[in-house]
Parts: structure tokens; C-alpha cells; sequence
């Protein structure tokens, strides 16, 4: 576990320029950061946690000094993508969450400038203490991640500014000749709309920064939304027939154009809403891998979970509000149970009487108490406030009890996978992804995790998951096994992932090949000696397992 | 006039590769696509008319063979931008009007796939009669200006979906060495999520063809708008005191932040609505180069026009729309007269009648007979049907009458000329904009014509302009005066233009050295001869006039 591939003169520098406390060299140290959730990782020779853009500047400069390559992550809790690890071995690993500066917050503009170490929990209680009409959008993870590397993975939320992405306006960007790029057009300084207008003048250059290596984002304006006059929340459960599930995604799409949702739902199969509201049933597995269509059923009606369910943030005015209720009740209502119970997170007296009395009506339900606990954490993450709750469901499988602090599921060695193909938003599409996605999940005998992802209007991203032993090689394989012939068979039929994980970057853009070189060539014009993350989404390597 | 810069023999080649209908090489020919509105005009060597991908592939693999730039404009209906014209002279102008394919739309989806030559008219023509639940967003300009074209530019439109950019979803891009570059992430046959999901697997490739030379985008996807169930239009004078404007704007911007204005309208000062109901009062000159304030104000009373004026789309259900209205009637009845009007443009007898009766009351309230003509276009904009009424307005002071049809004011040598500077969305930022814009118009004794374009929630274009007599060399100079400096002065303070003209493209991205250099660098790589529109945007030009 020694730094192979980093010269100790580097080292030395290094801790020279940075200081020594912000540079991990140490087996344990390495250890520990690059340790993962995917069947996959790599050492690194060095961890560095630079704490400003000067530090930034002067490693990439030092890296290339030496020809030594910089993998950099924001917080690195991209779990079940990838985590920290690099996609090959040795060189330095830049871990930015030391960069925690809020720059700015613009309460008129609704938008704030922050570095990529901000996580949604800062941010979050930032706003409520200085500006409480200005909501953050968060991730469903935790809430420890940054916003910055989420929207840069293309992250999603679920209030209407779900899509982290396109909330990023305005980058300060590193490039691997150790200038800083400002985008936004205009002129460096005193530019008063580079975080207010997106396209800038000229090309539009934020966008070649997503899942990329062209550059290190080290802040970034991000736009909020101010809060609504009024919110509620809607909880759905499917109890229709097998048949009408068709009619409801397109009624969906329908209810999205229409702005009658304008939150951006997930919607959960009974799988992915045991992860939350149970542990996992080793003893109903009877010899097989996973749980029988009778296993599932029983244990699915033992906690009163429907066979999809999801919740939505209603948003507007008290009319506005009003007439989103009564669109959803009318449309949803024809497929299950539709309740609203935005008053349950209220801190009001109303709010206070609503969580008494929940835990008898959920009793009488026939529901499981682990969805109570949900409840408030689950409306909130629709007013952007972000919460370790649903993190925790990782856990399910790998570990006999969910923690309830402290959530690391890559050090703790939760072994899980995701993976995202986009699926146009209509039933026809919808249906043959489930139907392809659940043969793949039988194929290699894992239970079938999805949650159906609102984009917008026009798709869906239909995630994926399993659960493995970690450290059980051949469960590793199977894991492995599972994902590679979900991601060929999906980019197969038109449905190509919207996010790739570490073990699976060499040869991902190969599925379009003048792309593919496009970017190599500009890859090289700006980074001549490949010093940033070579070899992230498919670009060209430096040598090395993943490389080439 | 001849075609300095081009040699016979590629003349030969180009003719055999597209046919000699597609070529033009003559003085007439060459004269009248070069012919511009702007103060800046440069003549091709030979003019190209591609009718599909491949003549366009032959065209710029002739082009590297002979090393001769290319300069590709849709349809080249940027009026007051640069029209056709390259930034140097010779070359081949390339003209994508002939590429007028609609290749596919998508109902459930809501787009369309089109070629740069399609045209609003040709757009809207082929929905209302094949899909008329479909909206395709227009800009102002003719009914004949490129979809493509346009969004390319970063033009914008009056309906929720008048960001064009932004509405372009997946591009087929033919790259400098002939090779066509698909977008949008995915396998490039088969993909089924090119066009409604954007950002694709992988940096986000569609912006760098925004305002750029990287490639000739030859087929786009473009997002339409699903019909609403509801419609209405207001129109809005102000009438309030001049101290109240900066509230007005205040107030504006929470309306579109909380979604009560879903459209994005323009709003309009005197003259800029003068320029639609009337023509120029040159009596009124009194010897000077433009209107004194009491010209003005008695020019306004004569037609009834107020300081400020504009329209607005209400889109929804019935519920929403009358929410709306109410809302809208309520801010904005504090600062002036709102009037809902949307029944005039329909075709029912309430509509008839409508139509019938406002004449009158349009007398009463003493206005220009102009107002109704105006009418009917104008709210059909905001339901995305174009026309010719509004680009008419070049020709109020250059011609005598406007003409009724066969609209092309650069044919007609009009001179005109516009900047937009991009404003944050706040009355200080607002205010300070309108009086800098005001001091160098009357500094070049030039009559004030703006109209600030909600572009969201938080900026504002503030498009300024002039009117100027084309073939008359000393008004073309103070007319590129006023340019010049109100390009600098707004960039100084901090509001960099949305866009720039072609005889601006040499130094405009000098403004980011950094910016400028990077995409300098991604140009070479991408385009080692430097074929494609060298120059454009301040990127490296190849010699003669405008180039370095």
C-alpha cells in the first residue's frame, strides 16, 4: 500500500505548498479514502485536501511538474458510483471538502455562490438562519454530500429545481495548466450576471465541465428557489390492477406538462421502499439468492408497502396549491390511494396534533412504524432540507441494524450499485425498460430495485439497484455481472445510463465514437499531459489498468 | 466584385459536388446575400446553398482541400446582427436555407427534429395542420427566420418556451473534418433519448455550438409546447409616475419567480411601440438628429402610446388563467392600465365580436388606428404563430411606408443595429442600465429605443438600438459610434451583451482571456485549418480585414 506512484520529492513538495495536515500519505489514511460501495477500487499514491483555489492551482501545477495524474472529487460520497477511488491506481487524489466557503448569497436573485466542499446540510442551515425564504434543492442522499459534485455528476433532487445541473450558473474553473477559467462570459471581474444568466456570450462552456476531466470546478453559483406562498405534500400508493400501471405513467407525463406536478417524484417499487422501512428477510430467502414473487408478497403485506409508491411537494399560492390537490386527487386517485399530509412537518399546532394522531391511522393501516419516522424526513427533502434518513436504507442488506448517525456506508463496506438509463416518458418505453430491467435482475438473481425518476416532462431516469457482499468476491462478480449486462443491454434498446460508475469508465463513450474523439481532442488541447482525472467517461488513459 | 478568394478550380469542384443550382458566383448574386442592415458588410467569394448533410460534408471537405474558409448561416434573418455577412472577406458563405426537412415530431413528447432551414412559418404551418396540440415558440422577427438559426444565436421568444437555446435538445453537428457529430449521449443509431433528455451521458456537448465556429449544426431537436387547456393575453401601459418604475420592476420579477407570468415578455419603451404604430416624424426634427423630449411626448400623445408598454401570455387551465389574471390585475394595476384581450385573436364569435368593437374603443381611448392592426399578430406571437407585423417596424424610418409583404430590409438596405445587454433582474441594476443606455444615446443623438426582455427570473436583455441611414457613410459611423460605446460602457459596468454583431467579432471575447484562450485552443484541436468561420466571436481569425 506504499505511494507508488508518487515520487516521495512530490510528497515533499506537496506538504511544502499545502501543508502537511492537508496531505494523507499514510497506509491507513489511503486506506480509508478510497474505499468504495461498487465492486471496484483503487489506492491512491496520495490524498490531498487542498483548502482554497491557491492550493488547487498549486497542486495541479506540482502534479504536472511531476507527470503525475490528480483525480479530483468534491466530498466523494457519490455512493454506489463510485465513491473517492480513482479509475486507476497510484497518483494523487484531490479531495475538495475542506473548501466550504459560502461566497454569496443573492436573496433578490435567489441564487448563492459557494466551493465544492458546501454540503447541503451547510448550505441548508445557512439559509435558514440568514435567508429563510430561499430554499436549496438537496439529493436524497446524504446530506453530507456536496452540492457542487452532485449537480456536476448531473445529481438529482426533487423539488422543481431537481436537476442540479442545470441549477449551476457561473463557474470558477481550474484547468490543468493551473490558470482559473471564469465562465459566464464578460469580463472577469465586476461581471454582475455570470450567476444569473446561464448562456453567457460566446459558447456556452459550464455544460463541458459536467461528468468531465477537462477542469476542477472550485465554486460555482447555484440558483435557489424562493419559498412558496404555500406547500403540501402528497403521499401515492399504487393499488390498481397490473394492467393500468401504462395509464398511469402517461397521466403522469401529462400532470408534468401541465405543471400540475411540478416536483420531480420518485417513484418506488415495494423493494425500494422495504429498504427503507424494513431490514432485509435473510430468513424468507429459502436457499435462493433472492426473495420469491410469494417471499416479496408476504413481507411487502407484512409491512403495508403498495407495489409503488411515491411523494410530491405541491408548490404555488394557497390557490395554486388548492387546485394542484384537487388535479392530483382527480388523475391519481383512478390508480390509489392519494393522502396529503404536508401538515404533518409543520411546526404549528396543526403540525404537532397531525404527528399524534399519524402513528394510530399508520397502525390501522396496516403499515409498518418505520414509515412514520420516514414521514417528516421524507416532506422535507420536498422543501430542500436534507436529511441522513434515507441514506441509512443501505444498510438493509450488509448490516443487521440501520445506524442512526454517522452514515458511511463506503467505509462501513456496504456493498451497492446503481445505475440510471434514461427512458423517454411514455408508457411504451416505461413498460419495455421494466420488462428488460426485471429479466436482468431474475438473470442474475438479485430482487429488483427501481425507482422511476421524473426528469421533466419528456424522461424518465430509471434507477437501478442491487445490494452484494462487499467482500465477497464472487458476490462482487455478480454484482458486477448484473450491472455490465444491465448497461449494454439498456444502451441496446436506445436507453443509454445518465451517469457511468468508476469500475465501468474505459470504453463508455465508445457507444459514440465521433463524440468520443471530439472530446479526446479537445481533452488534449487543454490538458496536454492528461493530468486531470485521465481516463473519467471514457477519455484516454495514461497507462495502467483502466487505462487506454 | 470578383471572387478574390476563391480559386476556379474549387468553383468547378463545388458546382460538380452540390450542382450549379445549389452554387452562386456571380456579382448579383454574391452582392444581394451579402447585403446587410448593420454598418459593416463583407462580400463572399461564392455562395453554397447545401440541400441536405452530405453536400454540406462534400462542401467543407472541398473547403479543407483548398483551404478556404466557410461561413454558415442558416437563413441568415439576423436583421440588425450581421445578416449573411462573413467577419472577412472572400470565402465560401454557406446558406442552410435549402435544408428545410422536418424530420420528425413527436406528440407525446412534445418536439420536433428539424433542419436549419425550417422555418417559424414552415413550422407552425406543418403542427396546426399535423399536430395542432402543439406550440413551437416564435421570435418577433419574420415568419421566415430559421428555427435553428435563431436558438443558435440565443434568440428568444414571448412564450414559456422563449429561451431557444434552451429548448434545443440533441444536435447532429458536421465537425471541420466532414465527420457528423451526434449529441446527446447514447449509441448513435437507436438512441430513444437523444432529444428529450439533454444533458446526456458525459460533459454536455450541445453548448459549445451555441454562438461558436466548432461545427455546422445541421439537425436539431427542439422542445414544442403542449398547447395549454386555457389562454389569455394582457396588455399593460404604464401610466404611473416616473419614480414608481424601479417598484414596477420589483414587483416583476416576483411575479415571474411565483409563476404568475409564465410568458416572457418584452416590454416596450415610446418609441420602440412608435416604431410599430407610426412612421419616423422627420418635421418634427426641428433641425437636430433626434426627437427632443417635447417632439416626443407629443409624437406619443398623437397615437395614444404610453411610456411603457407590454403584452403578456396567460397560460393554463381555466383555474390557472384566472388565477393569473387576477394576480397580474392586482400587481400591475398599481403602476398602470391592464386590459385582457386574449378573446380578440380567437376564432369564435365572442372573438368576432371582439374584433368588431375594439376599433372603437381603441378611438376612444385615443390611439392609433395602428394599435389594431398590431392586435391580432401580437397576441398570436404568445401562442407561438409568427408574422411579418412586428419586423415591418425596420422600415419606419428608412422608407416611406412599410411594406405589406416580402419583407427583407436587408435587400432594402434599412440600417439598423442592436446590442442587448444582459441586466440582473432587479430595479438598482435596472435603473443604473437605463440611464448609462440613455446617456449615450443622447450623446450620439440617437432616439432611445429599448425594450427590456424578461429573460427569467433573474436577468433582463436590455435590447437597445438604432436607426440609421445605411448607404449614408457618416451616419453608418456614428451609428457604429454608438455601438462601440455602449458595448464597452455596459461591459465596464458589469452587463456584457447577450450577443454581438459581425463587424464586432474581432477582440469580443477579450473581455475573459482565459474563456478566450481555452476556446482558441479547443478550436485548433478541433479544427486544425481553421476552416469554419474563423473569427467568429472573437476566436482567431486566419488574416485579411478582421481577422487575428
Amino acid at each position: 500500500m506504499s505511494p507508488v506512484f508518487v515520487p516521495a520529492q512530490l510528497l515533499e513538495r506537496l506538504c511544502a505548498e499545502i501543508g502537511t495536515s492537508n496531505v494523507i500519505a499514510d497506509d491507513q489514511g489511503l486506506d480509508l479514502i478510497s474505499r468504495t460501495c461498487i465492486p471496484y477500487r483503487e489506492l491512491p499514491g496520495v490524498g490531498v485536501f487542498p483548502i482554497n483555489v491557491e492550493q488547487v492551482q498549486a497542486v495541479v501545477r506540482l502534479a504536472g511538474e511531476f507527470d503525475v495524474p490528480v483525480w479530483p472529487v468534491s466530498t466523494g460520497k457519490n455512493w454506489g458510483y463510485g465513491e473517492k477511488s480513482a479509475c486507476y491506481p497510484g497518483g494523487i487524489t484531490m479531495v475538495l471538502e475542506r473548501m466550504t466557503r459560502i461566497w454569496h448569497v443573492d436573496e433578490e436573485l435567489a441564487y448563492a455562490v459557494v466551493e465544492p466542499g458546501v454540503t447541503y446540510k451547510q448550505l441548508n442551515d445557512y439559509l435558514k438562519e440568514n435567508h429563510p425564504s430561499l430554499w436549496a434543492d438537496v439529493a436524497g442522499t446524504t446530506q453530507y454530500a456536496s452540492v457542487i459534485g452532485n449537480a456536476l455528476d448531473k445529481g438529482r433532487g426533487l423539488t422543481p429545481y431537481a436537476d442540479h445541473f442545470n441549477a449551476m450558473c457561473g463557474m470558477d474553473v481550474v484547468l490543468a495548466d493551473g490558470s482559473l477559467l471564469q465562465t459566464g462570459g464578460g469580463p472577469v471581474d465586476g461581471n454582475q450576471c455570470r450567476h444569473v444568466y446561464k448562456w453567457g456570450l460566446g459558447p456556452y462552456l459550464d455544460g463541458v465541465f459536467a461528468q468531465s476531466n477537462l477542469g476542477i470546478v472550485v465554486k460555482s453559483g447555484v440558483w435557489l428557489m424562493p419559498a412558496p406562498e404555500s406547500f403540501d405534500w402528497a403521499v401515492f400508493e399504487y393499488t390498481g390492477a397490473v394492467g393500468q400501471f401504462p395509464q398511469l405513467i402517461d397521466d403522469l407525463r401529462r400532470l408534468v406538462f401541465a405543471g400540475a406536478v411540478r416536483a420531480r417524484p420518485h417513484i418506488a417499487n415495494d423493494f425500494a421502499m422495504m429498504c427503507i422501512v424494513s431490514q432485509y428477510p435473510y430468513a424468507a430467502l429459502d436457499g435462493k439468492r433472492c426473495l420469491s414473487d410469494e417471499a416479496m408478497a408476504s413481507w411487502r403485506k407484512k409491512h403495508g408497502v403498495a407495489r409503488w409508491t411515491f411523494g410530491c411537494g405541491l408548490y404555488g399560492t394557497a390557490a395554486e396549491v388548492r387546485f394542484q390537490r384537487r388535479y392530483l386527487r382527480r388523475v391519481l386517485g383512478r390508480y390509489g390511494r392519494v393522502q396529503f399530509l404536508g401538515v404533518a412537518a409543520e411546526d404549528t399546532l396543526l403540525g404537532r396534533l397531525a404527528r399524534k394522531v399519524a402513528p394510530f391511522i399508520n397502525r390501522m393501516m396496516g403499515k409498518s412504524d418505520a414509515f412514520m419516522e420516514a414521514l417528516v424526513p421524507g416532506i422535507n427533502l420536498f422543501k430542500g432540507i436534507p436529511t441522513d434518513h434515507f441514506a441509512r436504507q443501505v444498510y438493509f442488506k450488509s448490516h443487521q441494524e440501520k445506524p442512526r448517525q454517522n452514515i458511511d456506508p463506503a467505509r462501513d463496506q456496504c456493498g451497492f450499485l446503481w445505475i440510471g438509463p434514461v427512458v423517454p416518458f411514455t408508457s411504451g418505453h416505461v413498460m419495455a425498460a421494466l420488462k428488460l430491467a426485471k429479466e436482468i435482475f431474475d438473470r442474475h438473481e438479485f430482487d429488483m430495485f427501481v425507482e422511476l425518476i421524473v426528469e421533466g416532462p419528456r424522461s424518465m431516469i430509471m434507477l437501478l439497484g442491487v445490494f452484494y457482499e462487499r467482500n465477497d468476491p464472487d458476490d462482487a462478480a455478480r454484482a458486477r455481472g448484473w450491472y455490465e449486462e444491465t448497461r449494454f443491454s439498456f444502451i441496446a434498446k436506445g436507453y443509454p445510463p445518465y451517469r457511468t460508475t468508476t469500475m465501468s469508465m474505459p470504453g463508455s463513450s465508445d457507444i459514440n465514437p465521433v463524440s468520443r474523439d471530439f472530446l479526446a481532442a479537445i481533452k488534449r488541447a487543454v490538458d496536454t499531459q492528461n493530468l486531470i482525472a485521465p481516463g473519467r467517461y471514457g477519455t484516454p488513459g495514461r497507462g495502467g489498468r483502466a487505462a487506454e
